[in-house]
């Protein structure tokens, strides 16, 4: 199994551990210190030597940071974690904050003794992070202190190793374009602009450029390492050498010296050396980094990471290989969802649904050659009531079965070498209330207007992301998270800078991978989403048209579940994309699928509907 | 007539005219000047005697400014105007520039002459404008000249006198609000933010607290004037007394002294001494006087201009006002419509049928006890290609026939003591191509989509824009301006904040009022635009919603041309909107028509269309 069930948190330590972190304070000359969910790394996941937060407080949660005062401790968590904060932390040691109405950098210059000096650990904040806080400890005519050894560690007896994943090397059939053609592409760009390098600090954007993939963090494929190009064409790669076989190293020796992690510093003042331009992106980079860069005489040029859009916006490569990848991931959810309807209702619990749908992607997946590497994020399992939480995380303490009349929300993706794939479908349990089908069908509606959309060039996601509410928003209902995300290539499941989404002003662009999940959430109700994943291509020209225009085309294929449509409420335009959808998912899994009785189930579940 | 049709540029000065002022440069110090259109106001509408831009180099169009160097001039036009400027200007003179792309700002720092000094006349620019054009010139090691007197007005021996239009009182029944309540919450806002005083620069904003109208400048009934509003709750009202009769002047001493415009200065200075805070919009007050703030040792704290938001969130009396005020103007519009549709087609010319709406507008005004007293801005009749061409203002040379088989588009609106009105209706001239009739139906689809729209609070105009487009965006066209602007209580036809724009961030709030007019023009073809105004008010509650929305109400009441929708391309719902409106249209206006055959038509306009 790539993810697990058990209770993790650890909250009966915190008293120590914070009258521990606070026993150092008067050494290292500091009033607050701050512990943010992030590695040095920056990244989404973090390995297990880097869960500081959570070894801390208790709290498991995905974001969050935690500020420790001479007399005050205070985790800062967003609102889908207020409830599983109360649950996981020591309520005598920690109170809860606000992290997006009044995160540290607001809450500092309301709240903060006068005279503040915050300690941080420079690896785990980005250079724009830094500015906000010493702005806002600069109100209350405190400082911020950067200390050269983060003082948990110090504590942290027993914290494990640093991953040393093995590092694979990602063929150029999927990546469609050479490692050393990427490199080249940035360092023309460089030397354009007259840069003399620059730091790429996204193990991601590592990842990508070099044309490798990784095994250090749960579920996103990238190695823990940085890069540094050169204008001139040379690069070093940081990555250590125990994560990487012959094979891998004679690869990466045509395009770059492999370097250990600790030859950073060097060799960054090596490049500052005589005012040396580096490109540094500020909300990606270690402050360390770009401290460093300017100490050692370097002139830091804010910018973007070189890799961001070129990996956002994928190429036919990887587009074929997303679309493969999730024919495949289809056809292991027809199984799935033929065992769930065929299964005894109450019989099939929230874990045996997560263990049983990646035991079917599984066994697909050595089917048909093409493994299964991880899921791609922990798997969303929620029966009842639990799927009105939107990222619920099912454990031993919460499973429940799922029961008849109920709908059960099961939201999940899984990395091939091919693909990353992330898909939710809401399913009946037998018969389930009118009520709960009205809104499936409005959410449908949603889902809908988004896959049908054409729009001008130069779109951007927040102005797409109403057409996925407007038929909630008549039923007098909304949904309290994004429309849409970016997604990788056998990369992270949340990708940006595409987003759809009422705050991204990022201009869709051809190739862009997305996620369209509208939902509804009725608490300790109920809980619908519908996902599949789409790219942004152009559209073909439409007669009388004037405007060149780009559409969506859907990646994923997998029945929706008829049984809760209510047909009197699409249009004739919805309902025909709803049976062409499933006319498409009928031929395109089909021939995927062997077992009788699964086909048969996939015929049934493809059928078309009338009003 | 509230507008004419002359051709009113004079290019042929232009060459003398920008030598005349090139001569003064070296006496002032300078290499360049800058002339905008706006005035001393900000206004949209300028009075005669602040037609600068027009006087020096013949273009008068609504936006646009002049950069005259010593050996070149530009006048930056956007996008609606190239065409205009080039048939305005002498091109021997003045080159075209890119407001929206390149203006002057952007342009100085790529083009300008190292070490230029740019003059400016202080009282024609906002703070927000003068801080990016000195960024700009200090980037190429120049600066910016503040000069005393504007050198144009010196050479402009002809210029008309300032305006001096009547000012009446705004009853109290239309305001809703009495002039000293708005006052003392201002004031008492003031001294919660302690604040010593604002300063009022926008004349809408002056006629709004005070509850006055004005009549200095076209179409915008407010009095060029200033306000001084301290937080003890007195205020200095800077309009000439010349304006005013002595009941008026009765009335603003209840509340005010009113001084004479020229003793500002003297006032703000008293204000400022000992530090007191000023606050002050930045977007929209002259440079010279935040200026002159700073000089007078006062602080100045630059915030929204305190009458913006209320003033666009309209009140029950206002709103009441406006709905009474769309009645009338919608009976107007249907003896219009009337008229156009019982004429020869190719008999009436574009210039007759603006001439005609507004003596109809004037003549149920009379009938209706309620004058009209002005159009809200220059009426757009555009028949065939012109009706493409987005501001179309026609002349004596370019008036033309209204011919059999074409599409003729009339935007206009008026403004009358209980509201300001803007509609536009597109019909066709006996039978039109279906082509049209398509696009036709795809602008209403967008009109209907943001008419029956609800949305929860918090929603912007931005999110609302795309809902207008997506029916066109389908059909592989799109519309190049905004789908709303906010509207004004017998007050300006364009005000803000409130748009339904993409660009729009404001949240739409209960009471503000909005134009709803998606279009679709074919250049050199035909153009198409549908408009009505809606206001924002509380959604009823809808079972089983659980979230407070919000929606539109309809303001406008008038057909919308039957013989122009293919009913096919509506849907259920759209198509049941259009009846309901027809209906409604039929039964508000039904008792404000007294002519048989008018009635006749209007029972006829007004019938179902069905699948």
């Amino acid at each position: 199994m790539f993810q697990t069930f058990e209770v993790t948190s650890t909250p009966q330590f915190g008293r120590e551990r914070v009258e521990g972190l606070r026993a150092a304070f008067d050494t290292l000359g500091i009033d607050a210190f701050l512990v943010p969910r992030a590695d040095e790394y920056q990244g989404e996941y973090v390995p297990a030597s880097a869960e500081r937060l959570a070894w801390l407080t208790g709290f498991t949660g995905s974001a969050g940071v935690a500020l420790v005062m001479r007399s005050e401790a205070i985790v800062f968590v967003d609102g889908r974690y207020t409830t599983q904060l109360v649950e996981q932390v020591d309520g005598a040691v920690f109170t809860g904050g606000d992290l997006v109405g009044e995160p540290p950098h607001l809450w500092l210059p309301k709240h903060g003794r006068k005279g503040l000096r915050l300690g941080i650990d420079p690896w785990l904040h980005t250079g724009a992070e830094v500015r906000r806080l010493e702005k806002a400890v600069a109100e209350i005519g405190g400082k911020v202190v950067f200390l050269p050894h983060n003082p948990l560690d110090r504590l942290w007896t027993d914290r494990p190793a640093e991953p040393l994943g093995p590092v694979t090397i990602q063929n150029v059939v999927q990546a469609g374009v050479l490692a050393v053609d990427k490199l080249a592409t940035i360092a023309a760009d460089l030397k354009a602009k007259s840069l003399g390098a620059v730091l790429v600090t996204d193990p991601s954007s590592v990842a990508w450029i070099f044309n490798i993939r990784g095994s250090d963090v749960p579920h996103t494929p990238h190695p823990l390492a940085r890069a540094i190009i050169y204008a001139e064409g040379e690069a070093d790669l940081f990555l250590d050498k125990r994560k990487t076989n012959i094979e891998a190293e004679a690869y990466l020796a045509q395009m770059s010296a492999q370097r250990a992690p600790t030859e950073l510093a060097a060799r960054l003042a090596i490049a500052c050396a005589n005012g040396g331009r580096i490109l540094v992106d500020a909300d990606l980079t270690p402050y360390a980094l770009t401290d460093l860069i300017a100490r050692e005489g370097g002139v830091t040029v804010e910018g973007i990471d070189p890799a961001k859009l070129p990996r956002a916006c994928k190429n036919a490569a990887e587009i074929n290989g997303s679309a493969a990848a999730h024919l495949q991931d289809g056809a292991a959810m027809v199984e799935y969802l033929y065992w769930l309807e065929t299964g005894k209702p109450g019989t099939v619990t929230e874990i045996a649904a997560v263990q049983k749908l990646e035991a079917l992607r599984a066994s697909v997946g050595e089917r048909m050659q093409n493994p299964l590497k991880d899921i791609s994020f922990d798997t969303i399992s929620g029966a009842g009531e639990h799927g009105a939480i939107i990222h619920y995380r099912v454990t031993t303490a919460t499973d429940r079965p799922l029961n008849a009349g109920e709908l059960f929300l099961i939201d999940s993706g899984a990395q091939y070498v091919n693909g990353t794939t992330d898909i939710t479908r809401t399913v009946g349990i037998g018969r389930v209330p009118d009520e709960q089908r009205r809104f499936f069908t409005l959410v449908l509606k949603g889902m809908i207007a988004i896959s049908t959309a054409r729009f001008p060039k130069g779109t951007r996601g927040c102005d797409l992301d109403p057409l996925a509410r407007v038929a909630l928003w008549k039923a007098g209902a909304d949904y309290a998270h994004g429309t849409g995300h970016g997604v990788g290539s056998y990369l992270s499941v949340h990708e940006g800078p595409q987003r759809i989404s009422r705050l991204s002003t990022q201009e869709l662009l051809p190739g862009m991978i997305l996620s369209n999940e509208p939902g509804y959430y009725r608490p300790g109700g109920f809980g619908i989403r519908i996902e599949n994943l789409i790219y942004v291509r152009e559209a073909e020209d439409i007669e009388g048209g004037d405007v060149a225009m780009l559409a969506f085309e859907t990646l994923t294929y997998c029945p929706i579940d008829r049984s809760l449509v209510i047909p009197e409420l699409l249009t004739h335009e919805e309902l025909h994309w709803l049976n062409d959808y499933h006319d498409r998912t009928r031929e395109a899994l089909m021939p995927l699928i062997h077992d009788r009785d699964v086909r048969a189930w996939l015929e049934n579940a493809t059928l078309p509907l009338s009003h």
